[in-house]
């Protein structure tokens, strides 16, 4: 450390340094043995789940709806009982800060959402936010300060469209405001709903390196932690999304006077790509996966030959370049497929997310703080969108996945067990520890 | 003949009889050598497309709309100037009467319909119906009185299922008359419009064997007899009908999160579905189709693996037993592409139309007539249902085929060249005489 920078540390500062002292070295031990109550977080959770709460065990508690603004308060309220200092940025995202050592350095944030999907589940974003405010209680609790100032963010809208932290990226476009959401309010009305100004979304705006890092806690939403049975996900980013349209175009016929070998049949030919995309995909080294999720059939009568099928072709890989690679062959394939159905296929892509790589050094701190506690670990790409990718353009990024149960989500049915939950939040916090020591 | 039928003939009546005299010698060359008018043909063809004509050059005339109105006044008026005594039956199908020399025998009925489906052509129907009226005006030209009573029957909405010759064999149900129609009308408004009465089609009901035959002129609506170069369709028989709603269950989960070997996609099943209906039926012995036209996918969203596909498959065959035999087959199939997959198939039949096989010797009777003519000839199935499979329930039936160009139908661009109208004409005057020769 060169004098200039020892200058700029205030006294009470010096004491959550990692320096040779007995002071430090009694902190130091403390922190490695910081445990979450489990108790308490699985509490919350429940507590939580009562807003929104539909008869079918799940919750109906999306962005800018009543029982999202009763969830913002629920979570608002456990943030400044954990000694948090809570604002409510411009575009409605919850702030609880927490001041550490040196002032100078840029904040370790650490957060994930609270709104659902209609009838959604009770862990997807409420075990990351609530999980950050019980490591934030945690150290309250035993009265530690950490270098850098901590950020714990409950951000707006995520299942809507990441609404509240793509604004920290200046992502959000003026046109989106205007957009309906599930809550029946637009996307501006909900922001004004939740305390927000929709007109000010430009001051919210972030720049690259305003943080020092960030941390995600998440179920991970596909069963491949519960199918293998190991305790912790170590993601190693978030997916890149491509969306196509795909066109096919036949000649709708009469289904009674058409001969079988006569026939430009649309619907065969969406049918032998969709077959087609999945063995390839399946097929093709790596983690990638690719839907067609979406069909429609014109005219779509049983005695009508479908002349024209429109489809969706989504294809998600930590590679952009993989799911270009794999969509080139695709197309390839289906120019074959047109000449043998004689139909023409033409895709439009309508929609693109660039994967979100996560830190290197995060993960082998995740990795090292999972193991240090005794769980198992998993090296996984996180097939889902979280507002995790928008944080990554502002500084290293680093996300904890548990075992959700089937891999079933945004669904009633969607669950997690009471100690994985605990795992997460021990793993949130012993990394941000790791994180914190630099 | 026996002594009491003869008793019964009047002595106009004895003019028209086949017996070994000159007159009857001079009468069955002249039958013989009867020709339609194809420029009146053509002509009244033209007239009647300016009925409902719409600018993509087709037509909306569908049953019970003004259009059609119209266009029944039309060829009521034709049917009258051909000598014909005119009436409308309690379902509104037109008549148009012409006595036989024999007025003990059941009368051979032709014709077809005028109304048309949504922007339909203006071939389809109006070529059966003038075509008929046609061969009365030629035989009341030339002075013809055949044996048989004649009856030139014009049905009304067969574009809407056939109510008209439905009517005819009991099978319009009274839940049926309250559906509404194209035209806006219910069945049993539209029936009112068009001089029926929808409360007592009971009473136009026919028994089996009330007619001594049925002759319908139409157009292919099918590519085979265009592509093959042929003038003339002998039509084996309408086709039978099945169709089946197919659904395919999967599991519905995030389209990110769900490895591809994790999968249970209902659209990758029912693709492979689809496509394995194609390449079985196709590769079948016989003349069959079958067509997967309609598909309904769910959730139907570009990033959730479909987690349910319903489908319509129908079967079309002259034979029944075939039809069965096919289904039973895919349905094998499916359930092999079940196990691949990880979903279930159930199907459920919705709609049966039993064949309805032309006779054998009419059969003989059109081939002969198109030859003799100098046309070439060509046995078919007739895939599109018919006014004729309900009247075949009453009578020996028969139908012919003439072109059409592409094998377009039910769309502006329905085509058949004037000289295959009158071919068409002249083929059906001709098969007509046979008949009534017996």
């Amino acid at each position: 450390m060169d004098r200039r920078a020892f200058s700029r540390l205030s006294a009470t500062a010096l004491a959550g340094l990692a320096l040779p002292s007995p002071m430090a070295g009694l902190y130091h031990g403390r922190r490695r043995d910081l445990r979450v109550s489990g108790a308490r977080l699985n509490g919350w959770l429940t507590e939580m789940s009562r807003f929104g709460a539909n008869a079918a065990g799940g919750v109906d508690r999306v962005a800018y709806s009543d029982a999202d603004l009763e969830g913002r308060a629920f979570i608002s309220g456990l943030m400044r009982e954990a000694g948090l200092d809570v604002s409510v940025d411009l575009v409605g995202n919850i702030w609880g800060q927490r001041a550490g050592s040196d002032a100078t350095l840029p904040p370790l944030v650490l957060g994930s959402h609270t709104d659902s999907v209609p009838n959604g589940g009770n862990f997807d974003g409420p075990l990351g936010s609530l999980g950050a405010v019980e490591a934030a209680w945690t150290l309250e609790e035993a009265g530690v300060t950490t270098r850098h100032p901590l950020s714990f963010v409950v951000f707006s809208n995520e299942e809507g469209g990441k609404t509240g932290s793509r604004a920290l990226i200046g992502e959000v476009s003026p046109t989106e405001l205007d957009l309906p959401t599930a809550s029946g309010y637009t996307i501006a009305e909900g922001i004004r709903r939740i305390g927000g100004d929709p007109a000010r979304l430009a001051e919210v705006r972030l720049q690259p390196g305003s943080i020092s890092g960030f941390l995600e806690l998440h179920i991970e939403q596909g069963a491949t932690l519960d199918r293998a049975g190991e305790d912790i996900g170590v993601v190693l980013g978030i997916v890149g999304i491509m969306r196509w349209n795909v066109e096919v175009v036949g000649a709708a016929n009469h289904a009674g006077t058409t001969p079988m070998r006569q026939r430009r049949d649309a619907m065969v030919a969406a049918a032998r790509f969709t077959d087609m995309v999945y063995t390839t995909v399946t097929d093709w080294q790596g983690n990638q996966v690719a839907t067609v999720g979406r069909v429609h059939v014109e005219p779509n009568a049983p005695n009508v030959i479908p002349g024209k099928v429109t489809l969706s072709l989504e294809i998600r890989d930590l590679s952009m370049d993989t799911i270009t690679e794999i969509q080139r062959e695709l197309e390839g394939r289906a120019v074959i497929i047109g000449e043998e159905t004689g139909t023409t296929f033409t895709s439009h892509r309508f929609y693109t997310s660039d994967a979100a790589p996560t830190s290197p050094s995060i993960q082998d701190m995740v990795e090292e703080s999972a193991r240090d506690l005794g769980l198992t670990t998993w090296r996984m790409p996180s097939g889902a969108g979280h507002d995790a990718q928008s944080m990554a353009k502002l500084g290293p990024m680093g996300m904890i996945f548990v075992p959700s149960v089937g891999g079933i989500s945004h669904a009633p049915d969607e669950f997690t067990a009471p100690e994985d939950n605990t795992n997460g939040a021990d793993v949130l916090l012993r990394s941000l520890m790791a994180l914190d020591r630099g």
